[in-house]
């Protein structure tokens, strides 16, 4: 019996597209573009690939940053834009690594409880009466962890505060491109520019080998950005980034997209049906996207415990209480991440899953 | 009449093997480690690349890291290895960035002279009686900014202080396979690997737009060092680290090492002729290899109104002050990067500098 693994939230080994990849990466070095590649860049990162992006956003070159990844934005925020002792409001639960992130560079955070559709805003208006956040940090579409998308009210509501209080958002949307059913909603960024910092990445969408991430939005704090950036690494790793712009410029993005798609959205049919099949009394998120589903299991159980009696059946996860500010919040949460399993692995899983709650 | 640089140690254009680079990253995404290159990896690093350095090192896997340029350990370094409030000790001059980043986290740094033959012995011991250091910096061969080289029987009495005082020796030897005279030292790692953690880079080798650099040492800080980076971007950029260990498989490394000091020896020499003749009273180090020259100006005069009178000339500098932790010693410091021009320009920019000194 192999073990079923709901870690990480990881792409699917067979959705790479190594073969264009291949010929991206061979073009790029033998194109216009090698030299430029090859030296050293600004900390803005590798100009052909920002000046796709700026075009794609209609935004200017000076409103686009791209670097290693963009979990390595939070790291750069953390010594830049934000400061020790500046406070960041984030989702609660949210993603772990940004929790780390800002707490390494002795950022407030200030955690605001989350709902199916989104933050809740009794909570988020009543916190701002006491804090001045510099950011609030949001997932809007099919969060990590927990698979919620928030609504377009909330998002006009939270635009709003963000004006009145004068707090900048940083919109981190990685997923949003993967959407297995349902329509687009505007993002955060679509209603304010001038205050949303949209972060995303080409991990999820063509690999993690490439570690591109970008972010789009107000000049000043990209300049900041740019600037901790440049005196952390000089320039970015330009080949991943001129073999993206390749990538892009060739249109080979959006067919990536729609075979991604087709390829996720059965598994995430797969693990709604699994769990309203064996664990009809759960209660859970049903995403209509990205890469996780979230189950917040019954009074008086815990995901530690189910972790420990997950080994008897073979079925790894990850502790809920990471995602939450105040850990003892996630007690009971758990996450499923479903992109790198099959819909036969998923049905398994949740049968053992079953067994052990 | 063009602007002469003597700004940025860049290498020179004409010195990356695009075709080979072109080759190896195709050959890369079409062959045997095409997933690993493209999935999720640990802080350590791309695993085949760690296993060839591991090899030329005579270490483990557990020894070698590999992440985003050698730069990127530094800024790793001060939220790992060292804390706020630790002191590290360095060459002065030394490094400019390697200054910023110590200090954007709150490391203590005790700047140590340094001569033509390396750092000041008497003055390191004497520091050591009222300071602890956690980690010494050093860049032993070819040192930026100054081109110094730090002669064996220092190397000797560093490494026993080290063992001493109990401290660990930081070496950057990204310059030290580019040795354009004279014979290799033994480097400090190979004195003492039990405490010498070395830091090296393809940048100057290879290019800048791979983004490779890596660190070889003790297991315990390499293992804080690797957590550090997972924690702040999950796995670095895999495709320029398997180009490279594809370059390096294929047996490419060492010619290439071979064309580069074919191309700057001449231009090492053009520039201490050039000096000789046009500034014959000028005090300078004699590199024997590296990317770096460095003059100190006559009593009286300053880099900064050098920089002024430089305009009218066509003609540019770094402000020395930069290199110095404390900077008005660096008043008179003048960093000639000699590697990205030609002899002819080389010659010429010498000539100009002359004639405003």
């Amino acid at each position: 019996m192999n073990t079923i693994h709901f870690t990480r939230g990881i792409p699917a080994d067979e959705s790479y597209p190594l073969e264009q990849l291949a010929s991206c990466a061979e073009a790029v070095m033998r194109g216009p573009n090698a030299l430029e590649t090859m030296k050293y860049g600004t900390g803005f990162g590798f100009t052909p690939l920002r000046e796709i992006l700026a075009a794609q956003n209609n935004v200017k070159l000076e409103n686009v940053i791209v670097g290693n990844g963009s979990l390595g934005f939070i790291d750069l925020m953390g010594v830049s834009v934000l400061q020790a002792g500046d406070t960041v409001f984030v989702e609660s639960p949210t993603y772990d690594r940004v929790l780390t992130l800002f707490r390494r560079h002795g950022i407030k955070v200030v955690s605001i409880p989350l709902e199916p559709d989104g933050i809740n805003l009794e909570a988020l208006t009543k916190a701002l009466e006491s804090h001045k956040p510099k950011i609030v940090y949001l997932i809007a579409d099919f969060q990590n962890p927990s698979g919620a998308t928030m609504s377009l009210t909330k998002r006009q509501a939270v635009v709003e505060l963000a004006a009145k209080h004068d707090f900048l958002i940083l919109e981190d949307a990685p997923y949003r491109p993967l959407r297995y059913r349902g329509t687009q909603i505007a993002s955060l960024f679509d209603l304010d520019p001038e205050r949303v910092m949209q972060m995303s990445s080409y991990t999820k969408q063509i690999s993690p080998g490439v570690r591109v991430g970008s972010l789009v939005g107000p000049a000043r704090p990209l300049a900041q950005l740019a600037k901790a950036a440049n005196d952390t690494y000089i320039s970015a790793a330009f080949l991943g980034q001129a073999t993206v712009a390749e990538f892009l410029q060739r249109g080979l993005l959006e067919p990536q997209l729609e075979s991604l798609r087709n390829l996720y959205r059965p598994r995430l049919e797969a693990v709604i049906a699994a769990l309203e099949t064996h664990l009809p009394n759960a209660r859970f998120i049903k995403p209509d996207g990205g890469f996780f589903l979230s189950v917040t299991l019954p009074e008086g159980s815990s995901v530690s415990s189910l972790m420990e009696r997950g080994k008897d059946v073979n079925l790894t996860f990850t502790d809920g209480r990471g995602f939450f500010p105040v850990a003892s919040d996630g007690e009971r949460f758990l996450r499923l991440p479903f992109c790198a399993l099959t819909p036969e692995e998923l049905s398994e899983g949740i049968k053992r899953l079953s067994s052990i709650v």
